[in-house]
């Protein structure tokens, strides 16, 4: 399998907030934003392993500035790194009011997905290769992330999770 | 404003995972999962609030088992622990093929929300008295979370996190 | 195949009403909230019968109040009596305005199902027993309502339907 | 208000069933069915009363062939009788594979409606005069079946029914 | 293959305009009714040739009024012509404000659809035969209208399509 | 006003075909595309006009590949060129099957929308000035098109439409 860039699973994604997306405050609904997240997530995932992905785990979303009917979402997906049959997928979320002309960054976040052929089993998945500063940025926090996804899942000690300690406690 | 148990929030859903739901190898996508787990705990969050509530955060979740066309999603749904003007919500998702009398854990997920009133201005909580001893324990745990939450948003720095510590290092 | 009691079937589904479920005066509209009903009922169905069910009937239904936006709509459903092939589900219909406090049963229904096996051809169904008073009241009125429907459907003469004139004419 | 004929609220409507309006047998769901049912009757009766309408009542509906994928839905509404501030509407459903040609009588069914102004008062309808013979029939039955509604909501005793006596008992 | 009138395809679609079909000035978007037509005018297609059908193409559609949440679109759809294995079919859509008793003329527009066998292989289809003086209208401008989707699909050109010139220029 | 560039509205949108946008041979329907080109149009238009924006036209579109379910549809758009309330939108629409790597140009498409301001009355747009050679391609052919849509709609004499003589008989 030869090796991908993060930007060969570059993705973008636009969504027009409709009325069944917010609630009675007209807001956009966190859940409504996770699904599609969750889409453009496995579009990337898909370029890179050009495979079926299933969604994995995602990890701790934050949502900071309410999001308006008639809003437009843009998403931004990459792949980060490569596991053996995963892989981590980055998302860079805005918010814009056209009209008025605002643009507001709305959540960062990370999903994984596992790649699987068309009988449902596991397959590997072709390596990342970082190309920029910032692409090896997001390349080496994957581990540290990934730690702490196996801590939380109850499937690592915390005291094996190496990375994760830099990541908390940089010592 | 009378202090609340978590059974005064406790919430049932279930949902019939329908075509439009699935992937090509008709399994669920995380995300249409998210998006229910959304809605089931921001029914809990406004039980125990009286109020609008809006989603603020959503911890990691992982997708353990594929859960399949025509299964039966059941979530239940507490509050876990009012702070001054947001709540946690516990989420437990089982997954039933009920033909086969199937019925697997498919997700535990804890979700926060805020509370706001009519003009979207966020207002004060009811505080929440656990009752039972399982109760107390997710009530403990959710200042661990919270400190997770904040160092993850880059709100609080890693060596003030006291309570998440204990969470990681049993220290 | 093992009886079953009503608890077997117990099933509860929340929904919280959304833009498109509803009219111009931003009150639910009545087929929808049929739809939701019938997967409620649909779901009972099936934990009775362990098998795929359609739907055979539904009973008169009134809708006696406005369901607003925003409210949240609790269907509670279980099997009252099972037939040869088929079984009849009862279903009690909630909406609540959170915010505001308040819960109004919305509605009463019956709906009936057909068990089905995975050729589409109609299997036998195992037996319901009532456990309480309120089983065994349920239990006994699913007969007049089942000739009701016959009657109605022009597959019984009025003259035979001995349990339906005890429902209306107390003789 | 100028009274109406039946033909001036008749309303025909084609639906598609697509995946999502189906179970795991590729069957359409009833609810689904008495969703769109309710639409097309609610369109009759704006008709007529050239007002807003909310559904007052669904009379039974019994499901006799399973409708598949792809089929087309036909359903025909036009209003039977009007009363003070309510219609009823006759519906007949029939269900298409036009590939292969078939055509059959899938429901008939009966719902009621009132009439709002637009602060969601209750409002008089125009008078229904029914023109052919069929349209007749439909008229007087409506008596009937009114006073059915009425005795299974428990708002009238079934020894005042008298209109109900000639339909079950002929006598 | 026995030929076909129009009127054998007639179709009539009525949607009921819901909130998640409008922008927010509350008018129906334009492509959500393009999704309408092509259901309307596939159903007529499918009519006249008993087969699955799959849209070869729309024509230019202009919107010329805002329709607005509430209103009641109706479509008429009809076979206009057939070819050897693609059938014309011309939509008239009117926008209804029930309530306020108007209905507007909103659209014209002529789609073509390409008949399949159950192994997606294209087929011949009916011959259509036009009845009435307006058949015959509609039938003879769809050898032009044929030739100007040839033009600008850039599979004929300009100098061949006789039909054309007599389309734009009358000569 | 300031002038703004094609590449000022440039819109990417990526959409995952779900089984409810499919036909029962699972091939994308027509009109479920034309709707999602509407709104990456209207994204686009939106971006030029920092207006909330209506759709006035589509241009004939044809459809030429079949699209399975699974596929990701790809759309690019951008304003070609402003006229005084109004401007078009070019669209070009890929469909990936992304397991097997495959790409194909799946549609090319023109909108045209007006501009609104908060109270629906028809507002002036900014100017649009190409950039590359491309631009002024679509710029130039912008005219043609318009001219063809006030002919085909019944509001240009073909004999005035000079710049349309041009786009088909090349005089």
């Amino acid at each position: 399998m030869t090796p991908k860039s993060p930007q060969d699973s570059h993705t973008i994604m636009n969504e027009l907030v409709l009325p069944n997306d917010t609630n009675t405050l007209n807001n956009l609904m966190g859940g409504r934003l996770l699904h599609w997240m969750d889409i453009a997530a496995a579009i990337a995932a898909q370029k890179h392993c050009n495979r079926i992905v299933v969604t994995a785990s995602v990890d701790t979303v934050s949502f900071k500035h309410p999001v308006k009917l008639g809003d437009v979402i843009s998403i931004e997906s990459k792949v980060t790194r490569a596991f053996n049959t995963s892989v981590e997928v980055r998302l860079d979320v805005w918010a814009q009011n056209i009209p008025s002309g605002t643009k507001v960054k709305s959540n960062e976040a990370y999903y994984t997905f596992v790649a699987l052929d068309g009988d449902s089993r596991v397959v590997p998945v072709p390596e990342l290769i970082p190309q920029t500063e910032e692409d090896l940025m997001y390349f080496d926090g994957a581990l540290r992330r990934r730690q702490l996804r196996l801590v939380l899942a109850g499937r690592m000690k915390a005291e094996d999770a190496t990375e994760l300690k830099a990541l908390f406690f940089k010592a």
